[in-house]
């Protein structure tokens, strides 16, 4: 059976939703992740492989002169477009390990058009660190929040802004942190409102999501 | 120990969101509800008391006589304001079973100042009926889909549509449904783009969110 | 067979432990707290009963006439000693739905000698409320934090301030927080220092220990 | 010990069932191993090691010479019997890395008599994909519907066919996913009549489920 | 808002199934309930309610006078077809108290034309009453296996037979069998080949899943 | 259809077990528990009913007029054999509130022929009320141990003895206690030698194995 | 700090239990096992190191020359005391991937003094090849019942005994087997009566306790 | 991106609490292991770095010269104040394999200023191990008591004591211990008064609070 068969994109999607195609690549073979680049070589769009290996990268890489490899952020990208710069996204974390992750959500939000502000390591066990961004964070337009451990962050930023928080607990902790399910559960459960939360680790839908916010707002015109 | 001292309203959230405040009522004394209710008496803000007892609803009522209450969406409102009528939100559902949570997100959405449009039992087991609705779903701007049983819905129309989707799991369920966690664990997993998700049943955190989205669309300035 | 051979109190604890002794009252037959109350009947220490229903403390206040009901905590006390009234113990809760189990500690450590200071519903999706109040946390020796739904309140408190913080989690919320498993995680996953956490509801025993920690303080002589 | 004395194989199967000897491997050791296949030497049915290493296919081989690897379905099989090519089973797969799963599921089904058609990378995140096979699918007599992620393709399917559906929920996933846990309890509260679950990538036994089903139709005698 | 727009009937499925609608009431009100039963008031097909109370049984005959209450299975059925009778549906149970259950797939069998044989209280802790129906279930052509506790029932049935066996763990037990998740787990994790699984007191999905297996065997043409 | 046919006694048990018959009654109708009393009238052996609601027993006692109600054990006893009194039999609590499963055992134990020991409320809290009674203990040949909360009293009766001690977790407790689980999963775990588990308050179970041991002793001819 | 601070054996045990002492090796630094081994080099009665791996029982034996390696068993023996060969423990295996679990639990019951009867690979989905050895099992006076997967046999096997059977799940299985959990559940729900259960893969505490069973019956004196 | 966004170090901690700077190693790349402690290159208090890999230490140690690695602990030190030897902080654990984590508590404790003593394997299954060293531990002003297996041992030590009771969960141990969950829940659900808890395997937690718990004595002044 030639791998063909086995990918099919979703070439409406791009039409559909003005992005680039997004293609997650654990467990694909790698003549999947080869034919699946192939039929991206003249897209006009901006593409993401989320979750690469090295290795799948150099396949891509292969394929496609013009990707670029995001290490911490297990992106491969390929950019197609010019980016508009949209202002007002930030992504933040609590800790510094939860840094890859959130470089998923900033690299992905940057091919989607966005500037991007990161604030790393401001988690709320240490609040001055926090409160010292809150003119920032009250200007945003849409936040993603990192946080591991008891993944407190989200609620507090909740609290401070009133715009969109989506909130992404990572796998960073131990014992009954149990691979993020406790952040995650945590972030579930937030007293304050305007939070939404993606699945663990799910740093790219993250960004996506908040690129979405914000992008909607410069390309809305239906105003009365 | 009198009750005064144990309910503290966050007169900051109205100033720092522009929204009204939410009142969550399980859990609370009838003296703690009277006081709040008191506290607001002349705030010139909406006002939202969610999962309220018809007993929670007619101490409200009796301290603030504008409250009218929303029965199915269990939310006794206070509306102070003009609706500014922001067009773009729809509430979906899954299942006719599942109309309460919606209730509850459509008429949060409302009193946020949205015209919300409500498309209820569309699931997914028979598309058809959610595909008749398609032209309205992709030009929603916000979308709020509600789901029990397996939790499929959100993952179906993220996949058809460009703007944020809001999750939203219901305890409408049995035996390995666990009281909405296996949709909400459905949800957290969908391999749909946009989608975003708040804890089951929480039809008012979801109405909020998708309003704070809508509403900002409305007011933002800052175009380059 | 008679109750009596049911029921063995631990008449050595009081001698070990200074504190008077504590019973708890789910699950026990008429026969066997009446028993119980009978023992005690010329105890010189403090007694309490956590958890009775109201029926448990008519039977105990028909045996032991001193016996006192602390409704919103669900404690029979019977006070016996003078109160030395130790400073420095603070109960604080996320929510005006947490103050019954804020109230079982506070009691607790009432009976225990302290003199409790309450500081209900402040939690961290306002900060201000919080913030208002951090002198009074700064100067405590012992404070029991209590908090429901996602249960950050322990987390920002423990990066407040220098002495211990036990935490509690409150079954208060609905959804994936699972009766209070959710903040029982997310306080066991805390990622300030200082923190410990009891069972979840489990006032008394936060209240027993804040107590404990105070009351070594005043006690203390080996100072070298 | 002996390893003869540790395996003992179920004769009574192949008479009983009319189908061939399905051996899972993981665990077995190399001599356990080389006794089954030497115990099924002169075997007249076809015979199926599942979850083979390559270390015991090459044990297996040195046995039974007419032994042939399936690698992406971690197979080894061994042809006794021409096929009666079975029309009307279909395997068909919501995203690319699920085909392993789905290949033991197709060569089981091919072993035991059925000419399969493969369906692969057609998730419900992109509808249309779906939608170009209904024909295929509404004319087929058994469906295996596999997938990971949150697990939504069987639900779909179900709600367009009239044919069993029979669902194999993969470990393809991360986080809340937890190893395939999320789209099993996805596919055991399916809302669409007609699906039934197997254990997590358990693609062999639904394999073996949609031939028998298939097989019983070419077999039936008792018709009225 | 009308109850009208609350519920859509999937008037496409009896065309593609063949089979009756199916209508899951709990959670469903009263107003919903009496719009669906109006709405099937002249369909030519057979129509079931699974999950009854009996109040709604009554605004169900209040609308359809040919409705016929079926207690144990909880079920309310309307005939509107003779019965072809097809022979070949077993099903059986584990104990008594899984006969609820059992019923629910018993009378859904015969809803859709099947002639059912019901085999009750023949646990695997007293084989010999389970083998002194060896050959009526070896005759199947496929089985609904009930079992509550440790749910062993349908793995030594699924090896004594060659037809599929359809699983329904049901919620009967107490401990650790967490309202019927250990023996669906259990019977997920079967050894036995051709057994599948449905969620929790899912009887009715078994009973129509069942009878498509037997009723696929007497209207199949396509024989070479 | 007639209840008959969903009942069906073991009666091969007690000719295998040499004990009587057990039925564990929830779940049960009414027409199938009486049924099973009229079944067993003429038995030689005697019959327990375990977990009888009283409204159960009335029906039993109504067909059985020998059979008489342990209330607290809520079982329901028939002695038909008169008892050889085994010694060696003991059933240990951690508090008084584990006595109703307790008796349950010991009532169990009793039927089946032994003179049971009863040690109930030394939980290992107050280690000097354990302390008091390990003569009795290590003289014991089967000790029945049973503890709500964290279940850390049969780890420590095993480290004190040399007979086989079954472990009874209780769904005494609360919080993350969850119905037992808790005491359950410690038990399981334990680092002492010697000590099995049965699910969460199987009283009943406990009991029947103790008592099977302690019979085996006193029945045992084999000796070399 | 050295490291004989840190390993104290229980002296008490042997004693106590007449038994040998038992070691669980895994997370002990090689300075301890050393230690303990030199701690025991005089001891007159058996010993049992369980889990070693192959590095600890090199660093065993060139302490205590007399040590003996059961690879498959993962344990390391020291004969010194003749075995009185008690009759009736048999240990029961499920299928052939089991093996190393069951040879735990025959080891140590060989250490303990049993004649230990294997029979292996006779797994429920099979009947036939349990019913060959009715016989032998209804003349046991314990019973090891070792099962993996869906963890079915000791209920069936309890079904045919009147001697304890101790159940042993295993880690043996996938997906929703989680390690072992999943047959671990089944066999604490089992509704076969004198079952109870140890810790998964706990083989060797298993066959301790059958052991303790057999050889109780050989040495009791008490008779009336 | 530059590194030194990425950490921000609590410099108001120290301030705040009096001790030491605490950094989890765990996930932080090697840039910013090495920013961290250039940061600290100048400070006047006591750091440690917590979970080291021993590459991570030699990254610290090229930094600050001073750093020594205490190697069971997976704790770098780095003292820069005399310690002040405060008495009464014990560390005692269940098992042997325990000891790293107490290792990390009494390490941490010692660097807070403490003088700790080390109670090693003296689990609860030989009580006459624990009960040797009753009055060292009724002595003691805070006890850390590190247990994994099925974790009785803080109970056992709390019943035991009157000064507070932090109890640390171990992941040793297999199968239901779930990597240490089970412990953790054992000790939450303690009966004894006094206990607190810490996450799995949070030796440093522990050590902290109890050396915070002791330290207070030596430096508390407000007697009144």
């Amino acid at each position: 059976m030639s791998a063909e068969r086995e990918v099919r994109l979703d070439t409406q999607r791009s039409a559909r939703t003005g992005f680039s195609e997004i293609i997650y690549c654990p467990g694909k073979s790698d003549e999947q992740i080869a034919d699946i680049a192939a039929a991206l070589k003249d897209t006009k769009e901006n593409i993401l492989f989320s979750r690469v290996s090295e290795h799948q990268h150099s396949i891509i890489a292969s394929v496609l002169p013009d990707a670029e490899l995001h290490a911490r952020a297990r992106i491969t990208g390929v950019r197609r477009q010019e980016s508009p710069n949209y202002k007002g996204m930030i992504v933040i974390t609590a800790g510094s390990s939860d840094v890859p992750v959130a470089e998923e959500a900033a690299v992905a939000g940057e091919y989607m058009g966005c500037d991007v502000k990161r604030l790393y390591d401001v988690g709320v066990a240490g609040l001055h660190r926090l409160m010292a961004h809150v003119d920032d964070l009250q200007a945003a337009k849409a936040i993603v929040a990192v946080a591991g451990m008891e993944g407190a962050l989200p609620t507090v930023v909740g609290g401070l802004v009133s715009c969109p928080v989506v909130a992404v607990p990572t796998s960073i902790g131990y014992g009954i942190n149990m691979g993020g399910i406790a952040p995650l559960f945590t972030m579930l459960n937030t007293c304050a409102m305007g939070v939404s939360v993606v699945n663990i680790d799910n740093g790219i839908g993250a960004g996506y999501l908040a690129a979405t916010i914000v992008r909607q707002l410069y390309t809305f015109q239906n105003k009365a």
